[in-house]
């Protein structure tokens, strides 16, 4: 049942998403009905499901598209060159890019994926878990060569992953602090807070 | 217009508060209803009434206990003797506290303080920027003493406030890893974290 996609109606169902990522960020999943969506776009209820499938389908198309970016930027990194803080430090940078340039789908993947359905829910968590395992593997590596102090590497991923979905209330009140300073501080935070330290 | 309030009302009311703070946490305040409350607490609906003012005055007790209590220890903290460090350490550890002893209610005042009325919003608003404008200034003091590294001290606070909300991820699943452990790598990394570091 393969469906012929004109230009038109996939640059139609692109507006969609990212209407929909809008509202769901700022309303919550729930909250958001297929009339908002509607009236974000500018169409008729019923005429967008010329378009997509249903609310689900958009919710999964986001959370499994920032799935996605995550996962394939740890691979690229593993498979890279360069020490194991150095590898954390690309992660670290790469969430907070995340948090910076596609916050809306970032917050909306972070907070809404428990409205997924299965088998889409399920999925979802599997993938998750294999990010914070590879993570983890990295930062043990870490530990394991000395570059890190002795620490639960579950513990360390949890302290980066809260650490940086913190931006999001910098966002509100930036305090005139600079994307830049803000990125650097934080990264300096949570690699010195991993690295070896000399016994005094 | 006093209330005789005798030892029966009281421990009603603490029940009804212990209750509802669980309710909160389960289904979130605003899907929390008088109907659930009573339910929990095994009584009818109207004879709540005879105990508490509103689901507003239970969410109220409920932000500004908890508010109170950080409130509370930072002041002791900032009149105590040692390092800055030594401060932030007792400050973070006493986070950490909260989050593992008074689980419920720290989650509810962190999630649903945006429910709260005026003028308790911006009371409770009011609290919580002068809280991390204290926090804050230890920082700092660190930073000139030296103790810390150069870095925006809103932005240490930040990284503290949300590594700490991360917990309750262990919460759910620990690993195997003792409390205990938890404690310590996530002391060690924020604290290493804002050290000052020697030019290598």
């Amino acid at each position: 049942m393969a469906k012929i996609v004109t230009h038109k109606t996939a640059s139609k169902k692109e507006t969609i998403l990212q209407k929909a990522t809008e509202l769901f960020r700022q309303r919550g999943f729930n909250a958001t009905s297929m009339r908002h969506l509607a009236g974000a776009v500018g169409v008729e209820a019923a005429s967008l499901y010329n378009h997509i499938e249903s609310k689900q389908g958009l919710l999964k198309e986001i959370c499994f598209g920032v799935a996605q970016a995550f996962t394939q930027q740890i691979e690229a990194v593993e498979s890279g060159t360069g020490s194991q803080a150095q590898k954390v430090e690309a992660i670290i940078r790469f969430h907070i890019s995340m948090m910076l340039h596609r916050f809306e789908e970032t917050y909306v993947s972070n907070r809404d994926w428990k409205h997924l359905k299965e088998p889409h829910l399920t999925n979802f968590l599997q993938q998750r878990r294999d990010y914070e395992k590879h993570f983890a593997a990295i930062v043990e590596k870490g530990i394991e060569q000395n570059e890190f102090g002795k620490m639960h590497p579950h513990i360390a991923v949890l302290t980066i992953l809260s650490a940086v979905r913190g931006i999001e209330f910098w966002q509100k009140n930036k305090r005139g602090i600079s994307t830049n300073d803000m990125e650097n501080d934080l990264v300096q935070i949570l690699i010195n807070g991993l690295a070896f330290k000399q016994p005094e």
